[in-house]
């Protein structure tokens, strides 16, 4: 028996879970953990379940399930909990995130398999091999930004990348970029409560003297960085501290932010309904 | 069609999802919400499900569910969600706790009918009278206490009480009691990193140089304060606060994870398995 | 000897923090807690002082922290500690707030005398006479809007009034009244991260599924919600809270975020530099 | 002109801070941060004040404050703010807390220079030398206890150290060591409400069905983990995460709590008032 994690999003209507809960008795899974939800403004219906089961089991219950009368424009996949997401980082100068990523996923924290660190510059280098991991530079100038994207597209395609984390990459991709990775690129941005368009937003944090500084994880979309909000966090600060404090207590909870984030969506938590997500 | 709570604790063994889940669907019911727990240790599952159907129908739901192989050693419930849970606060002198639960009950905010306000002192009764609700006192001496407390006993059992809330109540119920009340007595208590054994607790932390200052929620057991935990927080606190200050936030914070338990409670998110909670 | 407290704002330059404890030390007054701030942006500086003095001696202080040639441009003030802050409170339907200051204020939690309570509607009239206060409702239509702010203002000017709370009062202060009340009227605001503009913020808030729901409290200035922040909160929610919850959970992160605020000011921990605020 | 901070304790009595304040004046010095506690349960007066100055000046400013009758039993301190604490890291295996002491200190988020990092174990090698640090191993048996402590104390006295962290070192440090550390010897420790006793802590709180988990870090005395706490902090758990996760979550609250811990001590924040610490 292997435990497996099953994630289904579907129209909204009775006999849903009668249905899954069959079709995982009818193989003997054992059900591990389960969670759902009804979004009663789109009427889908949204269901994580871990189950253990014998692996050549899954496809009777992914059959099974697809054949269920009260299940309808589904989204079904089934993946043992052992097959870890296959992540590509992208990441510029700032190494911060990164490195709690890394950290992490060393401590077997997060359940990705790492297959490249790609970067517009050269800084991060050592810490990357330091870790043993293939480091991969891009560079993007406005001439080659069409070519670099569709480098990094190939990456992802060749190498079957299921989350692409951007970990402070300071470049804006591409709305086609966008698109093609909807849904499995997460990038982090410092939030605040009122918020601040343009430059050194820190800085305008501070002149505005506000109480809180945070951050937001959120998948990529073309709209930028109002993607939908996976997961925030903010931090207490005072009048004392300075714009270059603020921006050091800010990097604590990017990384922060961005590394649960990255864990909820490796561990298929994350389900997309319109512009919001359900996280279980 | 009515919407309903179950909660149901068993044997963990497969099939339990799926017979809760069909017997839901022989009556039409719509699954709302549902949230499940295995306990490894115990080997004890633990399902909380919303569902809407005709109230007429939950008796054969509650039947197939009964009669279903997978399910034994069954604690079974379900109630309307309309059906508010009847409840009596005990209360000494302070009012932090009680006003919370009363201003929380009058905005719709917690589901709970309060049936009567129980105290040993006749400090209270302006605030509960201007809340429109029945205070009584039941004064408790050492000789007097065995009454008092076949008194409050006779209250619950007549008024068929879900919920004892001791929102501060400064007397120590006698084992018989707390067995009599088992799962259904909420007591709250002040919590700190680490914990101080003996009288004036805020003031031993403030000479303890305490960085955090808390509150537990628990149920009421014979063993005083160490009844399993339903709900926790804390406040970040500096050497300058005096122990009197230390106090008033002591009161704000035990007001809050008060409400919080007993909102879990009384929305039957609150489960017991041995010594610990499940909280859905 | 009576416990006083000073607070200064002046051009930051060098002696001045010699030239106060000098002054105070010429009465022999014992300083008890002392905190103080020089903002770079504004070349400003800021102190507050609490001391233990003869009342007899402190116009001897203010004399000579005039006098001293490093003061200049000061906003200088002492008061006795005992003397609380006089303090209207402005109110509508809402009730959350309103007793959380009075419960406060009740529990000598909060150093405030309480003026008056002033409506526009007549709905918590009986909150307010249960805790003994006087209870004024000024109405306000668009044609009676300018007498209601100077009836309003005659009570502030007539009463000494050194704070007014808008405790979710629901009405939109004249430009002129918020300049007449500049520094001394406080106002409570959701805020969310992103910011959401128009009507139903918390379904908006609920729509975007934000992970984190707060509020600040800020001064009142003619720029509507954005006055200098004095405090804010958040509070962690997820996908599965409806948006009447999220109003509930709105009213709690209001309440603890205004008494916060409140205190603050109260107790003359609060500056203003420029568009931010320095609280000690 | 240098940024210098200056640390003083002393009885409490009228004219401390007109002492300090005339004694900076007299060099044309510039105060830019000033806190102060007096602690009523031992009768001492807590200061720390960061100014601008000539450093040929600062003997003159010592002298006069030495010289003060205000200002007797005086521990007094001024450095240059620019110089940075000398630190030795204590390390085991686990290297969550030596990695984000590391690359705080990298990032210029600490103001320390790591003199050595000291391990009984050879683990942590390559994670140090990538930082281009050096790596000390002084292994540890009963036998060679006492002169791996006579060891470790020749370094810290020849290299000047003003602070050793033991970051998650697994080694009880003998009463000599901890006597001759007194006061510059940081360690973390779980925290849980309430505390536990014994081995697997996070078993026995998950086992409790604890509602947070946390964690302190303390300076180090022979009464081992009961030290004068320096800083705090809590995260909410559920019943859902097993005791490997809160494990994990546990290693995020230790190294956050020491970082901020180190860089108070560093900053020349914290004091020691008896049993008890003072935080600016």
């Amino acid at each position: 028996m292997a435990r497996h994690i099953m994630t289904l999003t579907c129209d909204d209507r009775p006999g849903i879970v009668a249905a899954v809960s069959a079709a995982l008795l009818s193989v003997s899974a054992n059900i591990v953990e389960n969670q759902q939800y009804s979004d009663e403004a789109t009427n889908l219906f949204f269901m994580r379940t871990v189950f253990d089961a014998e692996s050549a089991d899954v496809p009777r219950v992914l059959d099974a399930v697809r054949a269920s009368p009260a299940i309808a424009e589904e989204q079904l996949d089934v993946r043992p909990e052992a097959e870890r997401c296959r992540t590509v980082i992208l990441v510029s100068k700032f190494d911060h995130c990164l490195l709690d990523l890394l950290h992490r996923w060393k401590s077997g924290d997060l359940p990705i398999d790492i297959v490249a660190v790609v970067s517009n510059h050269e800084d991060c280098r050592g810490l990357v091999e330091y870790y043993g991991l293939p480091f991969t530079v891009i560079p993007v100038t406005k001439e080659t930004k069409a070519d670099a994207e569709a480098q990094l597209l190939r990456l992802v395609e060749v190498e079957d990348v299921g989350l692409v984390v951007l970990a402070r990459y300071m470049q804006i991709l591409s709305d086609g970029l966008c698109r093609a990775l909807e849904g499995r690129a997460i990038n982090i941005h410092h939030s605040f409560l009122p918020g601040f368009k343009g430059a050194k937003p820190y800085h305008q944090a501070h002149d505005r003297g506000v109480k809180l500084i945070g951050a937001s994880a959120h998948y990529v979309t073309a709209d930028l960085d109002e993607g939908p909000i996976i997961e925030q966090d903010v931090v207490r600060v005072t009048h004392a501290e300075s714009p270059e404090r603020l921006v050091a207590i800010g990097r604590d909870v990017e990384r922060r932010v961005l590394s649960r984030a990255v864990r909820d969506h490796a561990e298929s938590r994350v389900f997309l309904s319109g512009h919001r997500t359900i996280v279980f």
